[in-house]
């Protein structure tokens, strides 16, 4: 089977850390090359670019100024890392993707899903990724779990209704995209792992 | 009279420096405060996206990123230098704006100009300048005097039918738009610093 473009997403202290580990795992069993990205990053330009949307301070980040940089750091990920890989036949692990910019971009700070879209259109074309986990958690567990983690950078400080109105998007798309897989990451963690590993099984039975 | 926002527009090596002392001069006699402000550029954060922009290596930008960094750059400039600066009063004299994203984006890379409306309404919703110098001039003319003025940075490094591509929007677009003046910058200078004068005399007789 050709290589495919696995993401991985959800809110702040869903577990995506972990899930990505659960992934690796379910790949090396299978003996399957990838690599691993994440957004905002994964280029030198774009890890520049995700310094600045994460931590910048000098001057106030304005909502658009946000919205671009994200599409912007997408760009050079997706053409300079994501697609070359899967011609070289390598798999690719995304720790987040567009998803994430509809989300907290267009549910979030509430940005009209049109300019998501033409921004996707713009940056991506038709590419999407092949299957994307999503691990669902209430914002208030999830919260509490990034705090206990360290510092919440600038994206991360934000009220709990942005991150309700994040996962409202994530829910909606999930229920209109059938390469978007749902899992529960309330449950303990050893379940979470297990959902993961039987979703990639059957996702990828055809194998 | 209100503060108002001027813009100098134009290829590589029409003068565009000289212009802009030339409208210095002008509010000056007319005893106006005002700021100057460069594209992309501007603000800390629009700074450092330019040099990105001009003289970045490490990776190629892809061409919907360049546009995207370009309008990052243009939100963070006008929404904290440029409207901060008018609601003060103080004129803004900007060597460069959102014509150039349109001749340079559009025009050069043949980006499609309803993407170019599309983040124009996303970034300036309806903030335009109130009057734009676009001084005209023949690619061929313009190149050799940059070139004479050292190296050429990355995106002046293009052949010569993109800044005839360039060069066709900004004239298309002063044929629709009455906001902006053509000025001839083949003539000598001080012809051009002349039809400057006057232009600012006249579009601003009603001070």
């Amino acid at each position: 089977m050709n290589a495919q473009f696995i993401v991985i997403e959800g809110l702040e202290g869903a577990g995506k850390s972990s899930a990505v580990e659960t992934v690796k795992s379910w790949l090396s069993t299978h003996q399957q090359n990838y690599i691993t990205t994440r957004e905002p990053g994964g280029t030198p330009l774009a890890e520049q670019l995700r310094d600045i949307l994460k931590y910048y301070q000098d001057e106030v980040i304005t909502t658009q100024s946000e919205l671009l940089l994200m599409y912007a750091a997408r760009s050079q990920l997706v053409e300079n890392v994501i697609k070359p890989a899967l011609r070289q036949g390598q798999w690719v692990l995304g720790d987040r993707h567009d998803l994430s910019s509809r989300a907290y971009q267009g549910g979030g700070r509430q940005i009209p899903m049109t300019t998501l879209d033409q921004l996707r259109e713009l940056t991506l074309g038709d590419f999407r990724p092949d299957l994307t986990l999503y691990l669902d958690i209430d914002p208030k567990v999830g919260l509490a779990r990034a705090k206990a983690r360290g510092d919440l950078d600038r994206i991360e400080q934000q009220q709990q209704a942005f991150f309700e109105r994040a996962r409202s998007v994530y829910l909606d798309e999930f229920e209109r995209d059938q390469t978007i897989i749902k899992i529960d990451a309330s449950l303990p963690f050893l379940m979470v792992q297990d959902m993961i590993t039987q979703a990639l099984d059957t996702f990828f039975s055809h194998e």
